[in-house]
């Protein structure tokens, strides 16, 4: 039986507010099981079993009225979300049923969950860690495959498994560093300094390795974001209707799901690209409106992850290709650019071997004739490559950290095993060395809450919904 | 063990879309557990009992990728709401989660349930009838304490109750006729003609009484609307400050229930009322623009339910104020009128005195000072008397219609049991009194679904949401 920490019993909608078959109000505390014991009907809830559902009614004791039909289900601690005793109640989903059942639980000695509340709690009462507990709201808000994926591998703990391993294999010397301070006068050195040395290249390598993920993660989370750019008629935006059309299918036949749309965002293999057009660059730039347009192409190439060039096979040549991209992209000499030939089915045998073998920064230009869908699959195979070439994705298997507040705490943690192996080789006392080895320990340990502060856990748990 | 009918499972979200902390799927039908069992990791679903929770991980078995870790309530028929076997799946309240969820239960051989399709097997399968599958909508519509609770009254078989014993008693007697007619040459009675008159009297009155409920069934539903008028700086505004201040508080002190809230609705001692304002009417009517202002208001008070005159005691004369009420009621003179005279707190003793025992149509007028609150009680108390005065208020424990198909069903009933009485009167052909009487069954029937078309069921069910 695990020892909870609270002695009150929170209550909240668990479920997004609005008109659907079903709401769900969630219950967690010492008194839960009593207080819906109290107002329902039929049978003695009190006295049954945990992960167990029970159909009756409720109704206010007091002044008896009828609330609702519904489902009830209960969950013994330590078998809960929370490790404490926990209800579910299914009403029907009408928010005035829900206002009243939450003011009736209120009038009857529960009180409304914070924000994040019965997490926190879950957290408090050692059920999940800190990255555990913020996984939760990353899985919630994900939207893409991969986003997905990382945030589940995270709240199963894989991570925090990985952290684990980090600091403890630091602990193990960090307390041998500790024991010569308590013999400090004796000038003894119980930790041997070389196996140190090779600890600390090897956790300091793999600290930078989850921060190198971090710029992945952050692509993972927020998207992938290209610019398309060419001249008028190229066929941009006939090329984002096709790639757009497939991914539209999918999300318009499950019903139930009226998710906002972002009109020029697509999932390609789980990563999210956004697509921003721009306005179709013109021969004469020298023409002033024109000008102002090459110039807001050039702030959005700025902003981009990659610059997808489109031209017409049928107008330009390679080395109007090449002069065009060159100019768009001299500000970003590193930004990744993925050349893509529209109208493939309109090009002459003659244009299309002007192309023969044609690149753009190492990359083989794409061919394809949106109009008719022909060669989108090359390009979305084309761009992944691209994107994975530069950096930018990874397998949903391996670590990858998301979350800023994780990529802080291991820039932390980076620091100062610098700082312990400069002080390896600079001879530096051991007290120092501890120090440091302790502050690193610190940094790692926050990020899964095995060091924690009220601040801290306020300003995680108050970014979450109400009922979470 | 019932009987199911339908050998295909079905699924559907069954809580709103948009972010929470949870989301319900759920699923029914012959395989809706051996579907759960395919994809859930840990123990097997298949050989669990029903009413039991079951905390896990979805896994598609194809592709292998996790979807969510989620919990299981397993329903066994014909112990379910549809009274097949049934689950529901609480998963974390994402949309992917949720999409990627339905997209892998689809793949593997549910069906997308229809709107409404849940609650339309419930009542083929017997669990409801079709006046208590209609007041699920109505429960989950209800948006005040009275349309709440005659939509659980009507749930729970209040009104289908009712209806039986209507019909029961006019069965018998419908059956005696028919055997009258098997034995038509012999011309015999087995019908009491006297005991049928009396019967068919009280059933009549009872359908007009239920018909008669239906305006009132309305009003629960649709709330009264209350036009308020007066002079400019008679302080409508403030009043309706006033009356909403303490509604407002206490919808906004339970959050998670973020319900859009209409500026000028009011909810007192569970009745609805819409109040709407309209612009001052000055003394000068001549003016043109105020002459469409007055026709405006005009407009408003023929679609109002009750016109609320509120006057300043300091300045207008109880003759002043019946003179404007009566040029503002010349062209609705049933309207219910209730005079309020405001800025009580500011009224010289002699302005109070021409006002003592003042009343408008029989009924005495309100004072209070709305700036400050006072005398808001009685107000409320008085527009409450007043809509109840006007048969717009009842109470939830009667039976109140408030379905336009039900209420059409018995004006096509209280129509056949007036033409069985009248041929009663007239002394005509049996063959003639049965034919009518089997038309009022039919359509008391019809409210109930013992009597059902397959049209019909599609109208009423396509009405509900997706997941009930």
């Amino acid at each position: 039986m695990v020892q909870t920490l609270f002695s009150d019993t929170i209550v909240a909608l668990a479920t997004p507010p609005g008109v659907g078959a079903l709401a769900v109000v969630r219950l967690a505390g010492p008194d839960a099981v009593g207080l819906i014991a109290g107002v329902f009907s039929k049978k003695n809830l009190a006295a049954q079993p945990g992960h167990t559902l029970h159909y009756g009614t409720i109704r206010d004791p007091d002044g008896g009225a009828l609330i609702d039909e519904v489902v009830v289900a209960l969950y013994r601690a330590p078998r809960s979300f929370t490790r404490e005793d926990a209800v579910e109640i299914s009403t029907h989903g009408s928010d005035y049923v829900v206002r009243q059942l939450l003011a009736l639980l209120l009038r009857r000695g529960a009180r409304l969950a914070e924000a994040g509340e019965f997490t926190k709690r879950a957290f408090l009462n050692g059920a999940l860690d800190l990255a555990q507990a913020e996984a939760v709201a990353d899985l919630i808000a994900a939207d893409s495959a991969l986003s997905h994926q990382v945030a589940l591998n995270q709240l199963r703990g894989g991570f925090s498994q990985e952290l684990r391993t980090l600091r403890g294999r630091l602990v193990t010397f960090a307390s041998l560093l500790e024991l010569e301070l308590d013999f400090g006068e004796e000038d003894v050195e119980f930790a041997d300094r070389t196996g140190l040395r090779a600890l600390l290249g090897e956790v300091a390598d793999r600290v930078a390795a989850l921060l190198r993920s971090f710029e992945l993660g952050n692509v993972i989370k927020n998207g992938i974001t290209v610019v398309i750019a060419g001249r008028p008629n190229a066929g941009k935006s006939t090329l984002l209707n096709a790639l757009l059309r497939e991914e539209r299918a999918i999300v318009s036949a499950i019903p139930g799901t009226t998710r906002d749309f972002i009109e020029d965002e697509v999932s390609l293999d789980g990563l999210r690209f956004r697509f921003v057009d721009t306005a179709g660059l013109r021969d004469d730039p020298a023409d002033e409106v024109e000008a102002i347009g090459v110039q807001r192409t050039r702030q959005r190439i700025g902003q981009a992850a990659l610059l997808l060039y489109l031209f017409d096979l049928t107008e330009l040549t390679p080395a109007q290709v090449q002069a065009e991209i060159g100019a768009l992209t001299a500000a970003h000499p590193a930004l990744p650019v993925l050349a893509v030939g529209n109208k493939l089915d309109l090009a002459s045998g003659e244009q299309l071997a002007g192309f023969d073998g044609f690149a753009v920064d190492g990359t083989a230009a794409v061919r394809l004739a949106a109009a008719r869908g022909q060669g989108l699959e090359a390009l979305q195979t084309a761009l992944l490559a691209r994107v994975r070439g530069a950096g930018l994705a990874g397998h949903a298997g391996a670590t990858i950290v998301t979350n800023v507040r994780h990529a802080r705490a291991l820039a932390v943690a980076a620091e100062h095993l610098a700082a312990v192996r400069a002080g390896l080789d600079a001879g530096r006392g051991t007290e120092l060395l501890a120090a440091d080895l302790r502050h690193a320990l610190g940094a790692l340990g926050e990020i899964t809450g095995e060091i924690s502060s009220d601040d801290l856990l306020t300003s995680i748990f108050t970014q979450f919904c109400i009922g979470k």
